[in-house]
């Protein structure tokens, strides 16, 4: 995995509060706190749930070392905050407890996908990682969904990394897009880290770089016979696959069209490679490529087999930013937990501790959620099967529960989750539980240009909660 | 600094291209890469060089680990490949000489930002790296200056790791908005590994975890008597400063106001604290700022002194992409350079190794700028000092160089580029350089609403290059 010295990847504020909890002796108390998406991005008409497992690999790892705890004490800020505070982060372990939707999970606005039941100044110092985390991998793994509904079933190739937001974003914008639903990436650190299958073709530079088109594609079908795509819009690209078809012949496994128009050019290429038996040869495309871009080449009847979709995926630059939130929503005194809610303009958030709960209709498809407190009881849920909870419990007193197989991760007879093959395997739960989830939704919220909104409704409990604080804010302020 | 095996950082493509240059035995050739960004993208009149030094450490110590290796010799793509390659791979050293803007210089369309002159397939295996470190942060960097332009001198504190691109998106943003002329970040690790000014304020999650809002401004005023910055919107602003000048009076240091109309509560805050005499705390405003915003803020007289801008800074939400590119534009053979160029549509390049003049006029500003070969004379510059070229060398042989000293890094006596201190003295540098250049652009540039295109040419030698090599390319293919 990677190393990085993580525990200062926060914002200050996370630490001088945690100082002030420190100091007010609040920190033992156990807090609530929930994160989610208030409303969707433009453009989105569901999310897919990612980045749960780098936040698990987080928060089980999270130390203060010497030379981070020696900064803290050296700022300015905290010059009047007693030595105990550093003793304190010196011994820093999370031990909460965190229920969360397992990745690859469908999900909508005001839902917790993660919520986290720590002592208040633990669930306060994780706050800036978890949402930069979360929020990342889900937006791209949600752009993802619909590049591949796009494509109906033809391959989408992650292809970012040069636009993404520096490398390590280029890195987990591949892990992200492959719960999503792509089938792999040009990124080779992301097969190398999670097993991804990684993809590529050849570069304009390394045809500029002979004396002739021709040689450059001797030299490149030498080395990779059966595995080359061959680039070939580099001068021109009918005349580069004629010579293609006539000196190379059906050894060619793909050719890639990079520029102009790639509907009519992938029909021409296709009638050219099938007037001589290529039928097997096939076409990939890229070129600045979007969903919408994709479905207009599907719908004009393009010969494209696969796609490389780059920037716009990872970057998900139509909506490039997830504004998730992670929010206090309860606090225990004394073993009692009593709901908190803030009352901004149009922030709004619900008291305590909740579980989504999922119906299906009769065929199978999501109808509705329901947020509810965690402790309710849904009276339906017991009476049929069509109901399900969404948040599961994946981390307890700082320990990594197998949210997929149940069972608390003792150190011992657990398969070591920081394996290239276990991470590959939980990466492929997640892809698999995203394209079973997608299939459930209706057309509507599914097409890329939906207008629909999922309902989504809170219980009458969490509803009546809310009201009763509102009034009791209200009261205490007049 | 940041500890990651970099080398797969990569499209798999570079190391296919790589494997079929050793097997063509042309990896000896030296190739010139040039990175430049062929247009501006919109809401963008200039960009701000940065990522540089990240760009640098990268190409000085890039290696290949045996792991990583093993991982490539089993992928199947390179199942024909000689060991020979891998042999190749396992002592492979960054040799190559960079030519590089230094960081923070303003710069344009077209215009190289960093040239690469090294055997073609070193300089084809950095490209993805490059391209992702340099195109991230330069995007970055520019956005900041666009949202400090507008801020009028006003600080802007750099607040978006939580909505930035995963966490070290967050880290590397924070640096670039530091180059683009933002005071500070709240992001924590940018100050423990660049040294850079770190600011917080308190979150609505530690006033709710109090009984009532006072209670929780005590506490934290009590640990941060001298720098607190009080939230004052968890319930209602003008109450909670009213209770705060009552029960605190000009102790507080600053306020913060995160949501409603920030403009005119702002006035009526800047009100309540003048009476009370407290002139010297500060009002410090966010929520989902931008430089459109903080112009409007300033423009309706708001009462605001420092800002806190995250989403958009961080992810440069209005233009969440920078198309940079990197391309082959010429390729030594037997001690001879010829040009490369590509002919694609609307993605032509210019041949040869380029430098970038900049002219100014008598009163300083900058005109236009020329790109021409790099061993061109430019009659003028000899005859004033009104001109000077952009691109200084940063590497020469696979070694760092000085470029703020013109000094070779010789490893002996200069000082250690990786300690916070002379991270830190570079970054300032950077941020120097860029503020001083921007009050170099006119106004109608630097305006955010501009729609002025600044002037940028090629000279004659390239042009007529490019016609010849057009011309050759042509008279090839007929």
């Amino acid at each position: 995995m990677i190393e990085r010295a993580q525990a200062l990847i926060t914002d200050l504020y996370e630490l001088t509060m945690a100082a002030a909890y420190f100091d007010s002796g609040l920190h033992h108390d156990d807090a609530v706190f929930e994160l989610f998406v208030r409303r969707l991005p433009n453009h989105r008409s569901y999310l897919i749930a990612a980045g749960l497992e780098e936040a698990l690999d987080y928060l089980s790892s999270l130390r203060f070392t010497p030379d981070q705890i020696d900064y803290l004490r050296e700022h300015p800020v905290f010059k009047n905050v007693s030595g105990e505070f550093f003793d304190y982060l010196a011994g820093f372990k999370f031990t909460g407890d965190v229920w969360a939707m397992p990745e690859g999970t469908v999900a909508f606005g005001m839902e917790p996908l993660i919520r986290v039941t720590a002592p208040i100044i633990e669930a306060q110092i994780i706050e800036t990682f978890l949402l930069s985390t979360i929020n990342f991998q889900t937006m791209i793994a949600s752009k993802a969904g619909r590049v591949v509904t796009a494509a109906e079933g033809r391959g989408i190739i992650e292809f970012g990394t040069r636009r993404a937001h520096g490398t390590e974003a280029g890195l987990f914008a591949a892990r992200a897009a492959y719960i999503g639903g792509c089938i792999g990436t040009s990124n080779v650190e992301a097969g190398h880290v999670f097993g991804i299958p990684t993809f590529g073709t050849l570069a304009h530079s390394f045809v500029m770089s002979f004396e002739d088109e021709d040689e450059a594609f001797r030299a490149f079908l030498k080395v990779f016979p059966a595995t080359a795509t061959v680039l070939v819009d580099t001068y021109d690209t009918i005349d580069a696959v004629t010579r293609l078809v006539r000196e190379f012949g059906p050894g060619i496994p793909a050719v890639r069209l990079d520029s102009g128009d790639l509907c009519d050019l992938s029909k021409r290429v296709r009638l050219l490679l099938d007037n001589a038996g290529m039928t097997q040869t096939k076409i990939f495309a890229s070129g600045d490529l979007n969903e919408y871009k994709i479905a207009e080449l599907i719908s004009g009847g393009a010969k494209i087999d696969s796609f490389g979709v780059g920037t716009e995926l990872a970057t998900s630059s139509d909506a490039p930013s997830l504004s998730g939130v992670y929010k206090l929503s309860g606090l225990e005194k004394n073993g009692v937990l009593s709901g908190r809610i803030k009352l901004s303009h149009a922030k709004a958030t619900y008291p305590g501790a909740k579980q989504v709960w999922r119906f299906r209709d009769q065929a199978g498809k999501y109808a509705r959620d329901l947020i509810a407190l965690a402790d309710e009881e849904i009276p339906a849920a017991n009476s049929n099967d069509l109901i399900s909870p969404l948040l599961t419990r994946v981390m307890q007193q700082g320990r990594v529960v197998d949210a997929d197989q149940h069972s608390a991760d003792d150190g011992a007879n657990t398969p070591d989750r920081h394996t290239r093959d276990s991470r590959f395997s939980c990466l492929n739960r997640a892809r698999d539980r995203a394209a079973a989830e997608l299939t459930r939704l209706s057309k509507t919220i599914l097409a890329i240009d939906s207008e629909d909104e999922y309902p989504v409704s809170f219980s009458k409990r969490l509803s009546s909660e809310r009201a009763r604080l509102e009034q009791k804010i209200s009261e205490r302020r007049h």
